[in-house]
């Protein structure tokens, strides 16, 4: 059995289960300060009897580089309490067992790719339009992983000419994609969320025009075959097959491969990470400690 | 002994050599048709004794997925004679060896990666900015490939707030990076190239700001530690560093991992294509055929 950890900022979702990716058990617990919730995760993995391995993916930003000190850290975050906290220490130390670490999205792209939306030979990208924006990415079969991990959300799209007024609301950039098309820039423009504007609100087709600018993007950087797209934003209806209207006219039949190219629903819905984690799990067991 | 074939619209560049990226002879033809120009290169080769393999980097777009009924050849292309040339085939059948087959830029991001500006181990990305725009990734330590290959020059970059009226000479995006900042364009719109234009001239920072843009997306999307700027219009004074505080400004010192991006020129100079065709032809020998 391993274990397997998606460590939110409002929930942790634990789960025991196989390499596979099928769950045996599955828990939910609310995220508080770091001492209680991970005692709390450990306690009830440790309820579920002996596990090989613990596979975590964590809210970032985080230290994924192993040779970095500070490795399996969560890194400066506005979450009160996790700053530098070291997630998979903690584990790593209470089990003295192998601990697989990435982020959120990258276990949730790995879960996608092995079991549902997205495995093919293409690569695939997991977008989640939410609370924020972000995503992972799978090339030669593998996630991509650099000096840390991508923050997709925070490219600069073009503005529409009819859309150049709002500031957006990202700390860092204002009017990154992040700061114009999430859901809490949706929220302080408009005043309420995508799904509860009126079909012909100018709102629909501005945040699908910039979400097909990171799909246009990703195809033309990395060719990737397939993106696919979660997170509460992406479940407004007609969203996605605006978004996928929208890119294929960015590309005007440019780019190789567009033939095969797809903008999809995940479909492991609220599993993608979970399932992911047990594959970063079921990862660790070849990794030197 | 492995033969290399760095295959420009313009020129051919010929050698033999060893895995390491060693050269010991080369050659350059001038691109003709493909019949006189395959003919010579073979023939070349020829000369220089036996070869194990041949690595072969072209112009693109070129279908990279071994899978596919056209391995090898050049796609669809403006260059007279060349669209679904079978370059691949054409040493394949008359050595009868092993051919590895990949984009000139993915063959000088190859050659950059393992021997020149950017051996890291946080990935790297090599841009040519001429007369496209184009360029390759290397993650995890491989090319990355998707259903087709990058073409970083076709992404939209934000058009600056007092640059809105030039159109771009992209025919398929215009105003895409490559039709705003490609050797071409900056000729079509201020009847010079950047290196003939005053040091005052607002090309300077508009070309700059437009490709610091596609460094900013690359560090957000891909994570690289590196990027590697080559290309005539990288030799304009100033550029680079022009770029990189560009795209240190549009960052704002968020991206994690920030700290470890670089942006620098390519170590191996014009070598970089043939050496990494020499790096193709080394690894198809681990292909099957």
């Amino acid at each position: 059995m391993l274990a397997a950890i998606e460590a939110g900022g409002t929930k942790f979702v634990l789960a025991v289960g196989h390499a596979s990716g099928a769950i045996a058990a599955r828990h939910e617990i609310p995220t508080r300060t770091p001492e209680e919730t991970l005692a709390e995760a450990a306690s009830w993995i440790q309820s579920q009897g002996p596990v090989a391995a613990i596979g975590i993916a964590a809210f970032g930003p985080a230290q994924l580089d192993r040779n970095a000190a500070d490795w399996g850290h969560i890194l400066g975050t506005p979450k009160p309490g996790w700053t530098h906290c070291d997630i998979a220490g903690y584990f790593a130390n209470r089990f003295e067992i192998p601990v697989g670490f990435d982020t959120d999205v990258n276990g949730a792209a790995l879960g996608e790719y092995r079991l549902g939306a997205g495995r093919m030979t293409g690569g695939m990208a997991y977008i989640t339009v939410g609370t924020g924006i972000g995503g992972g990415i799978i090339v030669n079969g593998e996630i991509v992983h650099g000096v840390s991990h991508p923050e997709m959300g925070h490219f600069y799209p073009r503005r529409e000419a009819s859309d150049r007024a709002f500031a957006g609301v990202c700390p860092y950039h204002g009017d990154c994609l992040e700061g114009l098309a999430s859901g809490p820039a949706i929220l302080a423009r408009w005043g309420r969320n995508l799904s509860d504007l009126p079909d012909d609100h100018e709102a629909h087709g501005l945040v699908a025009g910039y979400l097909a600018q990171l799909c246009h993007t990703l195809f033309a950087f990395c060719a990737v075959e397939c993106i696919v797209m979660g997170g509460g934003v992406m479940k407004t209806p007609g969203l996605l097959e605006r978004v996928h209207a929208s890119a294929q006219s960015l590309d005007n039949r440019y780019l190789p491969g567009g033939a095969r190219h797809q903008i999809v629903s995940p479909k492991l819905g609220n599993d993608a990470g979970i399932v992911g984690a047990l594959r970063l799990a079921n990862a660790s067991r070849n990794l030197s400690p």
